[in-house]
């Protein structure tokens, strides 16, 4: 079984559960993600999923507030338990997870932010770690992506009602919010042949926009056609297209209908509702995860937090699959080690 | 035809009608429940449907606000008309009904609520008026069954996100609102083979919670399997393990789905729409239900206020089968007296 | 092909785009309906479709606020692109639209304000100009069914949970938001048999409430119908029911479910998604609208902005039903002439 | 001593005390006006302060929403107590007071209403019962000064931002929240050589907009007068203005800052705190009041709730001047008795 | 006297006036500022001061949102009516005012923003027209005092928590809302000996933030001196400070205390109210203005609309200082061309 | 001079500056206290200021909502920074402090949370760490203050509109928001004649509410007394009230008005503006405080965040005196230890 753990990595392990809501109130302790012990990057020994905040929205071309994400959705995933209702997997005994901050970002540059975000991740792949980070507006994934998938183009399972592959705005701007994807496939560090994007949707700029993405090969899943066939037959067509090799998964709550998720810069009514996204989530098990996001929740633009409370319900869900790749892996390893 | 009722009844019911939104606007007056008579329940005689107040949440372990739920519950119910615009019933026409008011509570103390709360019932029931209470949290339910279901233990349709079947929290806290339906099981006043939990879902402190519920032979339909099955049949199962006896139905509001009731103080998203609850309501027609309540509305979080609107709107619905149920009853004691 | 234009329309038709998204962020400039021109409708030459406000709620019996609408879908319509994702149908490529201001409205009045928007609507008509018209109340269908259906009494698909239809309330006011269409039809300017009512819902003031309706012929399909038949099933029979002549398409956005719009005065739980009033909207292409509303927009009992939005993002797939049909029309002109 | 209560007085008053927030939480019950008996005027013998709701916002020219008013201050009020902290007066041992529901308006039709407000407070001074009216919008006050000054032309301290004395609107419009005083005067129901207005401000819409009421002999205290020459010297002024006879007290909760009242349709920066209002109010003691209004408090406006907890807050402190008014008269009549 | 408007200029001006609220209701129509007319700059003849919105917020450094402040605070303008209460100032009967629109700014991008910002403004100063300018963030002065005092060294009146004379943030970030008035002084379109900085407060970064400020020659009045000397003194030597060269006034909408003025995105509690600011403005009569701005009104951040309202009301104030300048002005040229 | 701070304190307190938002923004990173270096209690060497939050509002009697209170002002305090700009206090370079995370409450049982409240404190106090606690209702400050004042009676300044000395509530429930400082008195942990409450307000449940409190010799100064002597001359007498020994400052938020703090469970209308409060504690310097407290701050009900906001800066403000009095009670100890 891939899943098994050995007592060593247990006791390991068991150093990084979450406080337990038996014992305190959930709303009470520092709100780090999913009451989590906090951990600075550079002294990380032993975790094995870092959630990170990224709270930049400087590269937004609607209305801003992302950057105040990480804080709303660190204290809404402190409602989250332990176990997994419908999976029964349990992801603190499965891997050591750990909130290790924020990136340091210069909200006034997407440049040079874009730059710190590559460092910061690279160096936790270079300690093993698989991040899930919290953006932040969408264009964060871009650096993300180059730190992951730097010599190992990676697939990518994009739920979002917009492609996120534009050229560029306002007469050249190539770093926004709308333009990661585009980015990243150019670098190199995406393959758009195992790309799937699930839930595009919203009138378009022009009727040629999803040109490009449609050349590359990238798989592009309107909401219509999603929930028109079905989400069972969406999903497995999305796991047929991304494939065995290492994978990241990028989550834009606007997915979501507005409402299920208001507060967000450029909601797009006919949404998936919170249902359906998790149960799109849940069936991405056994993907070789190497690394998800969950971006664009705008605390200021929200109400009653119930974005917030999506996106830290949604990021319990992805991280249940990382724990169960991660295990996986470990397994693998041990394995092949025999 | 159980439904019948005859002109002595009508006259006395006649006294008992909510104001008409065609005469005078629903947002005028005073707001009692759906705009009916206020009467003190040591002087409501000729009522048969008593629609209480339990302005309590001091058994809350997430957050608070429950305690205001009886007051925006009643003013979105004066939103409600006479006519249940799918069956067809007028519940006014068929049974008694009147606002008793709230039960007065012990804010800092559980124990000495519950006293209240179930001395408040005990009366009601000796008069032969049949409960529809609203919280306040869901540990309310408990002394509620407790005085209705002495001697007889009931039967229960419990529709919910959580299970509520906790043993204790913090310690040894036994009086919480996730312990309500163990704690009345113990009592004997809920049978629990005549019980089943609809619309359970969101994550676990611990795998084994849910072992005590099943054990004592409760039937849980977790949301994923209520919806996977389709609501008619997770309604007819419904139906099969309540029974013929007498019977209770307790609706937390947090088995919407949080942009359905973002009010509540434990929201878990991916649950029902408002009208697939509506349908599972109207669905439990011809149970033999003794009394009902509907808990968890928690203004200062709500939105809109559409979490007390849906609140408001299940009540009217709840009323139309209390008030189909106590139309039966008189109408099978005039049989069984003829 | 009916929607061919040609290269006069094409010139003229471009002087009426809005400002793109890509050159200047979609939360600047004037917020006009769409981002689209501004013109004065007294020099409106060249328009063919015609935006128009009515600030007017001096006719709602429930909640107020819907005079606030037009300000607040205009502002949640810059939002919107030039395509439909969906059908690819290109608006502004169709035909010539502009916003053309409010009506002058008289907040205390009903009468003189029906007279007011009958002549202001009469005179777009005597220009050629189709209205989209934005509310304000459901009461300004009436007096715009006067102007447009003088003389060719319109079919009309009404979207709404109420089916408007009352003949008075607080003994005899006739003119309320209540009763739009019972006055049209008494006036001869709607063909009742050529009339369809979707989602209607919600609890009833009396039970004989829809009798009026089904005696003139109307076709009501409750929402309970719509979704138990399924919405191409609806569909089909609304496209029917409605025929080939000219057309009318009034959308209350209280038809959708407070979840999806809580900014309305009269919200009824268990409504349509947006998803599913954006597949209503789209299926009616093809019909011959010689006009459409949508209404009941309340934004200061609105939560984020939602309701304007979704109300903002049905205008636009309004907007593509009508530059359809006036390019239809356009096209079928010039065939005759040839 | 003019507020001594005898026996009979004391034990007839005692029945009507509010519900202490001592026994049971504030936030419980049903929210009658500061927790008091709910009386129907029609049978409320032993009533000397009825305290009324007119929910009616028909007369409004800018946002609305006055008409949800009434509940909103119920709600608020009953978080007052027993006792002013300041004066030490104990209104509810000082005369006998109860909420005697809504007055039934047409929401549609300001003219209509006027004559049922009118109706209603008529037949309450034929009672001798004094009315402490809560709006809706500052229409209501005239109806309410017709019946109450029939026969006796009134006094009248008006605190506002605006002086309410336009002739008409939209080409001939008379009756709107912005006409009441003089329409008021123009039927000889207010003695404008007895009025003072206090706290006008924010921009007009043209320079002779004060002739009329200046013409009249109304005096007019600008905010920045009343603060410039400080709150005691214009409190002492306008005791001067409306002299010994019977008077009459108006107060717009726009007289307040919008910071302080943001809940309101024309709100006007650079207004009163509630601390300064309190002090204004609390210093017309002694005045031959009989009666009162405070109106245009519109909750779907309002932040937190802040503006009907301001509203309800004032009412205490006006209905504390009632009673001290109605305590002085019965002492009054007893003395002239003897 | 100054403000004399000969017979020609009157009706050039009487083209440009607001509609007015006796006719529609202020909330009816586009939302122009103060319901002006649209001009669009470049066919702006007859213009001599101009509305214009510039809807950035890239270089803030706190919460975000501001630029959505043009929409908001043009909504709230068409609040204001068309004479000074206080002062008597029509500014519409002074000079011909207009909405001209939004800069075209680039969301991402500082640097090239700010080309925009003082290409516009540069284009606007060699129509003649003086702009009234709404942020966005506080960075969008720099450009629009590069435009104006370019070759002219302007006074300023600064009215802020915050003296904005950072050097620069984040390891060398220049161009940011905290740096725009040290930026403007070393560029020489400021003098530091003429400019005035009042309402500062809040806790600091470092002791020596004030250093170059102070080094400069630049007078800084905190909060605390403002009020403690009295505003009447501030204003005294803030108008001999400026003295009676050109000059600027800046208005930070956070000088305002967060009661009054929640929306923006560094807010101070301890601020002044809007009835001291309003006093603050009107103070300044007779300044040599050359233009003004208002900033950092951050909507989503906003509550009921407060702080947009202030915003649009101390705009109107603004605009009757800036109406005075330009007729004194146009005074002072014909007497000079006598 | 008294805060002059060695060289080998310097280092230590180093350790413990709060992250500046020069360098990353301050909405990124964990929300802790100000931005402070987080510490378990039980490894907290080197720390002399303890911030610690006490998420526990289960002695309300009114609205709930003040245990999520910790976690809204650490959002809000990190807003803050590193020196006063008033008094020049830079609170890091005297003293080192530090996040200590939240008692662990037990939300359903107060006599319990008092015990695990009292035994945090008395941990901290063996220490030697001053505790700055942060609510919670006020029942909190009870524990504290037996942990603290036990063998040291304290003095107290009590800002609050309420003086919270009430015997019991609900016959005879002794543990409410509403009786810590009787307690507190009868257990001889407080001195009453060196206490003084500053800014009682609001209507009274009685009029010999006041009457134990004075008995005792309770200073108390009323809303209408500070403001109307001025708060300079309210503050020099509580400074001689409490005098010289050992003291302990309690901050209500609802001293403040409800336009500056709306966000608490017992709002009372015409309290304290913020730059009064911060007035008032700011001239609490030089007293001998060993601890102090925040309490009522109350998310759920606050609007826009104001009322956090105006608790985390005057969170800010207290620190600075804590600060000073470490670094007075140090370099007395050095100097007695010379």
């Amino acid at each position: 079984m891939p899943h098994e753990v050995d007592e060593a990595d247990a006791a390991r392990i068991a150093r990084f559960r979450p406080a337990s809501g038996m014992e305190t109130p959930r709303f009470s302790g520092i709100p780090s993600f999913m009451r989590l012990p906090v951990r600075d990057p550079a002294a990380a020994e032993g975790v094995e999923i870092g959630l990170v905040g990224i709270p930049f929205d400087g590269a937004t071309t609607n209305r801003p507030g992302a950057c105040l994400g990480p804080r709303a959705v660190r204290e809404a995933s402190t409602h989250t338990r332990a176990v997994n209702h419908s999976t029964g997997v349990a992801p603190y005994a499965l891997a050591a997870c750990a909130d290790l901050g924020d990136v340091p970002v210069n909200p006034i540059d997407a440049a040079e932010t874009c730059r710190r975000i590559e460092a910061f991740h690279a160096a936790l792949r270079s300690q093993g770690i698989v991040p899930l980070s919290v953006g932040g507006d969408h264009l964060v994934s871009y650096p993300v992506l180059r730190a992951l998938g730097a010599g190992r183009p990676l697939g990518l399972v994009h739920i979002d009602a917009h492609s996120d592959t534009d050229d560029s705005q306002y007469g050249g701007t190539r770093l926004t919010h709308g333009t990661p994807f585009r980015r990243a496939v150019e670098d190199g560090v995406l393959d758009p042949r195992r790309m799937v994007q699930i839930g595009i949707r919203g009138s378009l700029d022009s009727a040629d926009e999803r040109d490009w993405a449609l050349a590359q090969g990238i798989r592009i899943v309107t909401l219509e056609e999603a929930v028109g066939r079905g989400l069972p037959e969406t999903v497995a067509e999305a796991r047929a297209v991304v494939g065995e090799g290492p994978a990241y998964l990028s989550f834009d709550i606007d997915a979501l209908d507005p409402a299920y998720a208001p507060g967000t810069g450029t909601p797009e009514p006919g949404g998936f509702t919170t249902r359906e996204a998790l149960y799109l989530v849940r069936s991405l098990r056994g993907l070789d995860l190497v690394g998800a996001d969950l971006v664009e929740v705008s605390p200021p633009l929200d109400a009653a937090g119930i974005t917030a409370l999506a996106g830290g319900t949604l990021l319990f869900e992805i991280l249940c699959l990382l724990a169960e790749a991660v295990a996986a892996r470990r397994g693998a390893d041990r394995s092949s080690a025999d």
